[in-house]
């Protein structure tokens, strides 16, 4: 197709597809004359792609530009290319209980940090999540959940790790459905492609979903008034 | 016990306390003599959940004030103390891929609304979530789901209701989780605020633990590289 036909089938304006051409976000497309290029199916999806990272997500048109490296680089394996997209997104900002300032604040928050690393060592082993301990020296998101759990051990809530647990299955069961959607895409670009949407996109609707499971589930218990 | 006691056992400095009691954030202790006051566990706990509304949900004092008054509202049954309390905190914000502002844009925002709340009447109805249908109009997860829905439309995405339903079941066990615990605690007052100290602080872990699983199911299927 042309560049008309692009910008009419993905609703995108097309001075913002040259911007995205320009700032190296989609690929070029065939030249077959002097001022004409030919656009296919890939970039109409690419196009959908880098419209979600930047209007959903929120990121920056350099950080779009690296997300996009891991995921067209074919030299990867499967899970370098797809936890390397993924750990490109924004991460969870870390909350931080520790912020009120006093002389022994430093130390105690070295030890909530201590305890929780050792509560999600605790989880993961339990749950016999072997990939996730290998990669804990460098996973953002095992950063998160510590931080997470350091957090709440500051402001006095120490939660234990079994308390976890069965939260931390239902996300696996969660993660198992989500792997299985993108397992429907034919090819392993377009596969990373759908999991770092889902990643972006899935997650809102997660959380908007639990929010509403919790309203249903305390009429349930306690009735509508 | 005393002021200083109540500082050392919370942690939190003794003129923080004092501002808190200033804004009505923390009751005032039982009068014990010209200058003293007494405090009791309620106030230790008390101090925790205001400490985690402000560090770590982020909440301005006014929020806090309101949040605390629906958690203390004897009056009000079970399920609207929660649900007030719980929809006083902040909200997902609303992803809005209608940015790129051309012509046609405002009439395609209303389709891709319309059509993401009849995918979301879909998806409560078969589910059975019959409190949910009813809570619709005025709650704002319901309003989040459905913008989240309408966002992935406009951008090119445009799922099925069917295609959510596993996850919103999983959300609901996890929900059924959450109530169970809260129910481990005495009275009605303690049990709110620990569903609000949950809603607050567990969804940084379930975010943390869905990218772990992520990870863990990546290797699982495709090897380490």
């Amino acid at each position: 197709m042309r560049l008309a036909e692009l910008g009419e089938r993905s609703g995108v304006p097309i001075a913002t597809i040259k911007y995205y051409l320009r700032e190296g976000l989609l690929a070029p497309g065939e030249r077959i004359g002097p001022r004409t290029s030919e656009y296919g199916e890939e970039h109409l999806r690419r196009l959908r792609l880098v419209r979600a990272l930047i209007h959903v997500g929120g990121l920056p048109v350099a950080k779009v530009r690296e997300v996009l490296g891991f995921v067209d680089d074919e030299s990867l394996g499967r899970t370098i290319r797809l936890g390397a997209a993924l750990w490109a997104l924004p991460q969870e900002p870390h909350p931080d209980g520790a912020s009120e300032g006093d002389a022994s604040q430093d130390a105690e928050a070295d030890d909530a940090h201590e305890a929780a690393l050792g509560e999600v060592d605790r989880l993961t082993a339990s749950l016999g999540w072997e990939a996730v301990r290998q990669l804990a020296p460098i996973s953002p998101s095992h950063a998160s959940l510590v931080a997470a759990m350091a957090a709440l051990r500051r402001i006095g809530y120490p939660w234990r790790s079994e308390l976890l647990a069965p939260h931390a299955e239902l996300m696996h069961q969660v993660a198992v459905l989500e792997f299985d959607f993108m397992e429907t895409f034919d090819s392993a670009t377009e596969q990373v492609e759908a999991a770092v949407a889902a990643a972006l996109l899935f997650e809102p609707m997660l959380r908007a979903l639990h929010r509403l499971a919790q309203e249903e589930e305390s009429v349930r218990r306690y009735g509508m008034s």
